[in-house]
């Protein structure tokens, strides 16, 4: 499986009155992990831009198992658990400090051909060779 | 069931590079909808925080059915779906002009004693009451 | 002169730790303003795109008279000071419920012609009509 | 003078449909700048939070002067120009590969007395100290 991580200092700007990261922050915090993912396997942002087609988040899940103390880093992993069909990227966010897990998250993404603006129901040919030469 | 809408404008700024709204921006949404839901009871974030507890958000779920029209205005429509020993609230995204389900999500949040720190698992009398009389 | 006023209800997510509004939300505030503003005279974003040029923010400029009171909604008046060389909006945030000036703050706008990526040192005929038709 | 820097790679999140950061997302870029710098000097989120006294941005300014790269990370310099009755914080960003000037910009920030409430026209003594230690 191929997997990537990034570590993520978290900023006063991520902070809610409560004085945790507000939950509707993550979503930032799983995309910076799945870029590096994506990039490992050079398919990044601009890749999948000239590519032809597009990949929109159709669904995501998170739970969040314990606060971030926001005073240490956080480690995101980013894995992709699914690409035939679909990519599903499994994410788990630790506290680079404790190693405790805090989050654990999925997002599922179709392909779309921009072209028709339809749905694939296959991931296309180039995006399953670049994964498949890294595993 | 309790339940509170809210219409939103998709602003310039909730759109990504393929000019639809930015998968992370949703629950900025979701949370403008449940806000109505809870003042509807006279529970809204100024009482929370007069309480003595706190609603951490411990789950959040969202299937993006279709993308959102940026031209149109959403319909965000929150349904508070349990309540004895967790918050659920439940949503459904329309487009405001059509009618068209766009969105399905869920939150569950949980009650933390503030004092303690402690996780509460029956939601205190104070807001239950204030559920019940509404319902 | 052209201007445009929203009301917006502050949130829960807009907040800090210190729970005032952070400042770097303002941004969206003036952007909900000048979009109703550029809608009034019918060269809202749509048109914007479909015109062949684009209109970047070179300059952002804020001034936190007094902190946003949470519980009162905002009012964000926008009002357009220049549009021969360059786009100069003005804007006002007030207490809703109390009329006091919470903010003011201007952007500045210049036109890029989208083919070349050129600056343009006038705003586009098709602009200046629209805009000399509302004043 | 007194400076940090951070260097941050742009994400997706930042940008906007004309493909470019959107304007609104530079404060988060000058907070982490900010925050290294206070860092730098012991007096950081934690520190601040402690003190009795709390530091709200009353102005905010923004030169774009070239967009940002998305490809290249940037490169923020915070530089303390003011500390004795107000703390000035001036900033430059970089792109990180050319070393080409994109953006400059300017925070003030004054002191409140939290018990109080009232503004403070000087520095208190705590943070004067930890900045002349650290020229």
């Amino acid at each position: 499986m191929i997997s990537a991580e990034v570590t993520i200092a978290i900023q006063f700007y991520d902070l809610d009155p409560m004085r945790i990261v507000w939950h509707g922050n993550y979503p930032r915090f799983l995309e910076q992990a799945r870029a590096a993912l994506f990039d490992k396997i050079s398919f990044g942002y601009r890749e999948m831009a000239q590519s032809g087609f597009a990949w929109p988040v159709v669904e995501l899940r998170i739970k969040y198992v314990r606060p971030i103390n926001p005073g240490n880093a956080i480690k995101v992993t980013a894995t992709l658990t699914e690409y035939e069909n679909r990519l599903k990227t499994s994410y788990i966010i630790t506290d680079a400090a404790t190693g405790e897990v805090c989050t654990k998250a999925h997002t599922i993404q179709v392909t779309v051909d921009r072209a028709s603006n339809e749905l694939c129901f296959e991931t296309p040919e180039a995006l399953v060779e670049k994964i498949r030469r890294a595993l």
